[in-house]
């Protein structure tokens, strides 16, 4: 490649086309570099503004990355990026640009790193705090298999409040690998950190140690004569501050886990950075390289507002691509101008905590994402973001519920499994009244396989005690989540991303424990649907009446307690669809079944299950994967119409 | 109550039968307080050589329980034990002294703390890592509440590898709410710790920076004129090291997350454990006090083999209960002298590993429990005991995979609950060779509710890629184990705690993924049973052939991929009957009733399912816990005639 350092950095792409790895990087020179930044910058901002994705983190994490291709040799030394959303720069160094148009996107990119992917990726990641446990795993293997490449685990401050880094490190610093983490502090995460480690580790804490220090050092001082003492009082007060900054500090905190600690670097100071790397490369240790960036980096309204810049939705006006207009790229656009099921949950939480002061209010940095952040503004006392620690934030309300509170933790889908030991041991055995509000429920679109909330209807079931409902649309959300806190034991709602709406028309009905919900009935067949999917299930319905079949649908409304009349009732067709944005495997189908086999029926019944397969679901739009798993109402036509081989009045 | 400072300790249980709650406790001397600590001892040793139980971790606690509720007022200021295993002192100054010998039996106390048993028992514990959160949320309900009682956590220093424990001290840290910790260190937790920060709690670090801080020290020191620099380097390196314990100790450490610090004390002298906790009273803010206790402390076999004594088996001769005699108990007593599934575990994966040197063993402080003790001798370069870090011994066992090598993560059933995100996440999704060897699944017997492994069938048939199997017998086990080694994706073997074992003449047949056996074929029924349960099925079937009924009989081995055309097969019947000691919902149960809906049935199928039901499963011996739950051939049997309500040849 040759030298292009007369290009400036207005000439978009000019300088990433040239790179297709690793290698072409390091042909570069820092001011080179510093243009490829800006020009990642452009492109990432661009894409992201019509794809959505993780804006402001990747845009802080980009002078970073750059050095660690230029320093590092991937794919021989291994990068893991933990949560994986900033690798979009890591993406584009090697060998990605010409894809990353169709970042997230149906047979595009990965919004995260992905093995299939690339063989720069050398280990999947989207849930947070894993990244030293792999990258550990990495280097025992390598040391084994008599490799000399190095481990990176790349990880933010957010990570590090999950217990599973922490263990991690532990383990790390008493086995004392060639290991470097690389610690990615923009003293932001998703939301502010609030545990006590973070303030340490940005060097705000003023420590009580701090002060008996001083006086220690004084005492020692004051038996010198006051002539020399004065001056080695002044020299020492110097001595003491370098002394403080260097005991109480990350160096002894990290010493502590058999780490060397290096840093805090300029994050967005590229010879530094390269410097830093390069020093590391030699040590051969567990080294901890604390490097400061900014959350939003170079896109202004990301920098001033990086909480709202962290996932950013797909523009509204996508079809056709709009040209990029930094003006106008819509922080957390959601679909359309609908309230979404977060904004229910978190209104319905603040009018619920006006009329009884026991309602808490718990969350694993997502504070904003589950709608909580008015509660929070409302109610700072009963309000607990506990950091990306789903573990502890479970066991916490436990706590709460059996000190008196009630408790309502609001945790994805997704993430709630890190606390499927917690909801068991600690609250399901107790049968102690916790609320779950279990966001993004079911499909979540272009954040793919490791984000779907595909499992909890499966998971949730299996736990004593609880109650476990998923309402049809936004109203029934909060009537359900009513009904929780009347609750003597533990319940979880669960509901999807987005405002996928009910129909205002369609009245409603009493809403009691473990019954189910008729909405229209016929002899043909019987539909029995939990959560929003029910109006696909009338939709169809509608549609093969027309056809001369006549089906019942039932919103199944709880999946524990089920309302096992309800599936009497649907065995009486003995042809039963079931329609769940959850696995096949143990949900909504699971439960139906087995319900099926306790019945004493006259004749066979048929199930045909709707819903997430086996399989890992890969990224599209939220309506390209319910099209492609016959969630949507010709889906579950289609389903309808396979029970009856001779079609009876097909038009 | 009288003092009775002149009775002996010899006196077995005199002082202790007076002490019927904690207000008893405090009426006592200290003289009288170390008698009843003897008499507490006794009562443990005796009891758990005939009950079995935790003896070492409770025989260390002892004074600091003795030291607890003789300063706090439980239940008002609540004490939560963190494992519970080490309470059992609690249990005896806290009412429950007479019903002690009937620990961990049928009807009689719990192991571990339980909310129901006691109003001192203020948070069920059992599995590790869960006090500090618990108490956290205890002591925010106190706050909100307008309370003052205090709330104290106690957590022994395995618990504190868990990274639960960590991100429960960052929130507290955080908060800086009234809160002790009572950091229990007998440097030993089940398995010795590996860790950094084992090492550095036990102040046995040596740091870089306690040279650095000499250098600077020295350097400062050296401008001094060269007669007072001498004396001054003298005083200088006494202070230096009261500095180096103070700043390079766990008092920065922990004050790195807003905790006072307080310690080490001796944890068997009880005047100094009463002063430190009457000074702690008043501190009002996050407080780790570090105790320094012996496990097995006052019976010599244990103290010299702790982790011999962890959990201690049932004496073999039980009935007639035996006399005390300490030189008889049992460490870990087997129910029989045959090979446990454990030992053929730990003989297999010696013998893999010869073989192929790939092959690594990962455990979370269950070295000794999965058999692994000896593999850890012969292989200390493949052997990680990561402590009680299930979250990460799981996805670091996929960084070794995806580094090239063999892993086999051993952790007990109701442990891996703790992993299941990252079974998922890190070792599902990414299609990754990890073997998981899942030690105690079902029944567990005499610690009850939290340790059944009575999920596992059910959580690990929701993760793609997986292969998960369950032997009827040890040999099958082997085989299986074997199979496991030879797949390209993750898989899972599961099998139960102790010696139950398969018919020696029972013949083997070849083994294929997604296969199940077929014992024996019959018309009238078919029993699918999964693991160890086939042998109740087969003795069922035996009795039921005497009574006229042929039934079909599948050791189904798989439950995923399940072997459909082995549920077609039984379908023909009409009646099926599931045996499984895992839950009724999602497992084997759940995966067959699942197959059926999908079936072109010819006429309707009734499934029984035997397995755990939907609620708690007391403590009691493992076949009585079986019986109750008709998981032994009578339960099937009588499951069986169930079907025919009107009796053909029944004798």
């Amino acid at each position: 490649m040759a030298r292009r350092s007369d290009y400036t950095v207005f000439l978009v792409n000019t300088l990433l086309e040239l790179i297709k790895s690793p290698a072409d990087l390091k042909k570069l020179s820092l001011a080179e570099m510093s243009a490829l930044a800006a020009e990642i910058r452009a492109l990432m901002i661009k894409v992201v503004s019509q794809n959505g994705g993780h804006l402001a983190s990747s845009l802080g994490a980009v002078e970073l990355i750059i050095a660690l291709h230029y320093v590092f040799n991937s794919p021989d030394d291994q990068i893991i990026f933990d949560v994986g959303h900033q690798a979009y720069a890591h993406k584009l160094l090697t060998g990605r640009t010409e894809e990353f148009t169709g970042l997230r996107q149906l047979g595009g990119l990965s919004g995260f790193p992905k093995r299939e992917e690339s063989p720069h990726d050398i280990f999947n990641t989207g849930h947070s705090s894993t990244s030293i446990s792999a990258a550990l795993g990495l280097a025992v293997a390598r040391d084994q298999l008599k490799k000399t490449n190095a481990v990176v685990a790349v990880i933010g401050d957010g990570a590090l409040t999950g217990g599973m880094a922490l263990e991690a490190i532990n383990h790390a610093g008493g086995l004392q690998k060639n290991l470097l983490v690389v610690y990615n502090d923009n003293r932001m995460s998703i939301s502010p950190n609030v545990g006590a480690l973070s303030q340490y580790l940005s060097l705000k804490l003023t420590t009580q140690e701090h002060i008996v220090l001083r006086e220690r050092v004084k005492n020692i001082l004051e038996r010198i004569s006051p002539q020399k003492g004065n001056r080695l009082i002044k020299r020492f007060q110097r001595a003491e501050e370098s002394l403080k900054s260097f005991l109480i500090s990350p160096t002894s905190f990290l010493a502590a886990w058999g780490f060397k600690y290096i840093g805090p670097i300029d994050g967005h100071d590229l010879n530094r950075l390269i410097n830093a790397l390069k020093q590391v490369q030699n040590l051969k240790r567990p080294v901890i390289l604390h490097v400061l960036t900014t959350k939003g980096k170079g896109f202004q309204p990301a920098e001033d507002n990086p909480m709202a810049f962290h996932g950013v939705g797909r523009s509204k006006a996508q079809p056709p691509p709009r040209v990029l207009d930094l003006n106008h790229v819509a922080p957390k656009a959601s679909e359309s101008d609908k309230r979404s099921y977060t904004d229910v949950f978190g209104d319905f939480l603040i009018e619920a905590a006006k009329e009884d002061n026991r309602i808490n209010a718990i969350t694993a940095a997502m504070s904003q994402g589950t709608g909580l952040d008015r509660f929070f503004e409302l109610f700072p006392e009963r309000s607990f973001d506990v950091g990306i620690a789903e573990q502890h934030a479970v066991t916490f309300a436990a706590g709460l519920a059996a000190g008196g509170l009630k408790p309502v933790v609001a945790i994805y889908s997704t993430f709630l499994q890190r606390s499927f030991d917690q909801l068991f041991h600690d609250v399901a055995l107790q049968n102690l009244p916790v609320a779950f509000a279990v966001d993004r429920g079911g499909l979540v679109g272009e954040d793919g396989p490791t984000h779907h909330g595909g499992l909890d209807l499966s998971y949730l079931r299996l736990l004593p005690n609880f109650t476990v409902m998923a309402p049809r649309d936004e109203h029934e959300l909060a009537r359900m989540l009513a009904l929780a806190l009347t609750l003597e034991g533990p319940s979880a709602v669960r509901y999807p991303r987005g405002t996928i709406s009910g129909r205002p028309d369609c009245q409603e009905t009493p809403l009691e424990v473990g019954q189910a919900e008729v909405m229209r009935e016929g002899q043909d067949l019987a539909i029995l649907a939990i959560g929003h999917p029910l109006w696909a299930a009338i939709d169809a319905a509608e549609s093969l009446k027309a056809k001369g079949l006549e089906a019942t649908v039932i919103n199944m409304r709880f999946i524990k307690p089920i309302d096992r009349q309800a599936i009497e009732k649907a065995a009486q067709t003995g042809k039963i669809i079931t329609v769940e944005e959850n696995s096949v495997l143990g949900g909504l189908n699971g439960a139906v079944c087995e319900i099926l086999g306790q019945l004493d029926l006259k004749g066979p019944v048929k199930v045909k299950a709707l819903g997430l397969g086996d399989l890992p679901i890969a990224q599209a739009s939220p309506a390209q994967q319910r099209a492609s798993l016959s969630l949507d109402a010709q889906g579950v036509e289609k389903a309808a119409l396979a029970f009856f081989p001779q079609p009876r009045t097909i038009v």
